[in-house]
């Protein structure tokens, strides 16, 4: 018997939300394991010596176990290794697109976006960090609404982020969505289409766990569970 | 006749560079078109609204001009589409970690290493951005030597950094390292297996026209292009 399949992540980091959307889409059973990196008593370093999260754990066919980071490169193994619906576009060109907007999401958005506010208070809530200086609250909305209309621009010409069919390029954009969401950091009412495609996230049974999730001292956003908003 | 094929780099950019070495070693050529981010004639923002370098502008056989960006992405798409000698492995196991090592160089040695200081001074050399507190030696020193451990930890275990051959992983090193030894920030001396490997990368001919650049008013450190060092 194989061991248990596991995803060492945080509830409220938008990388692992990213990996859990991708293995409920994919129906591909993980333990969940929650990791705080900076807690002494966690072995993250023994998996990632980056001390990033998500890692997912498994043991290929090939033999061994191996821990893959960071989300990005997760993402394309459960897609290469699992069967059901396809979550990467068939050509090459729709490939580059979802990875070019895979990176979009994990990288600038979080880091002009969730990492000036959201990423702090999750901090501060789990005690992890402490920042003394003031929110940069007015840098953070400028840069969310340039975001905003970028994905605009996207739904506008496009069903979906990538094209035509839901891609992983969807799950890591409502899982960083959903973060700032959750604190109320997304003006919905001023970007229709985008609203839509994420009433159409939300209501994917992928989204559940997600929007189940809280935050000890930090009350969810009155919408942030509701697919009707 | 289809339009050649295009990459928007800058010579000393270590994203650009690995790009470069990816194109040399599977023999597909390119236009190399030197494209400064912050320059108001620059067109680059059409190609990639995160402004990053490198982009490569294709036309697939699926019809119209595609823009491929970050680095990983294009990696994959000039594996995926052109012949040659494979560059990613043939194992998902293989692959995942080959990902792993190439977000390591990209993001966190990039960012940990080469933003500290030699990034600031091409920027300052090309005057694309004027950087006035002082530069913090001491601590892109020992950052350095934490990335050549964990590389030399690497390389004692495999002759290639993901394994029994080269992948892009090493490529991704490579340029990163190329960079930072310009200016004679690796000490080679103290870590002799990643010496040896970074000889083997530096008389490979993909290394050849990265290793003939030259930026105006820096001189290049000693050993710089001399593959036996």
């Amino acid at each position: 018997m194989s061991a248990m399949r596991t995803l060492l992540h945080m509830p409220f980091d938008p990388s692992s939300r990213f990996i859990r959307l991708v293995l409920a889409e994919k129906g591909v059973p993980a333990r969940l394991a929650e990791t705080r990196p900076h807690d002494p008593d966690s072995d993250l370093t023994r998996f990632n010596p980056a001390m990033t999260l998500p890692v997912l754990i498994d043991e290929p066919p090939t033999g061994g176990e191996i821990a893959i980071s960071p989300a990005g490169a997760i993402a394309e193994y459960i897609e290469e290794t699992q069967g059901g619906g396809a979550l990467m576009p068939a050509t090459s060109a729709g490939r580059a697109e979802t990875r070019r907007l895979i990176a979009w999401f994990e990288s600038k958005f979080d880091s002009e976006v969730n990492a000036l506010i959201v990423r702090r208070r999750i901090d501060g809530q789990l005690k992890t960090h402490r920042w003394n200086d003031p929110e940069p609250i007015g840098k953070m909305q400028q840069a969310m609404i340039w975001h905003l209309d970028y994905i605009s621009y996207l739904l506008e010409r496009r069903q979906w982020l990538a094209g035509d069919r839901l891609t992983v390029a969807d799950l890591a954009a409502a899982a960083h969505l959903s973060v700032s969401d959750y604190f109320g950091f997304v003006p919905w009412p001023d970007f229709r289409d985008l609203r839509d495609w994420y009433a159409r996230m939300k209501s994917r049974a992928s989204m559940r766990p997600i929007l189940a999730d809280r935050l000890d001292g930090v009350t969810a956003a009155a919408h942030y569970s509701n697919p009707d908003f």
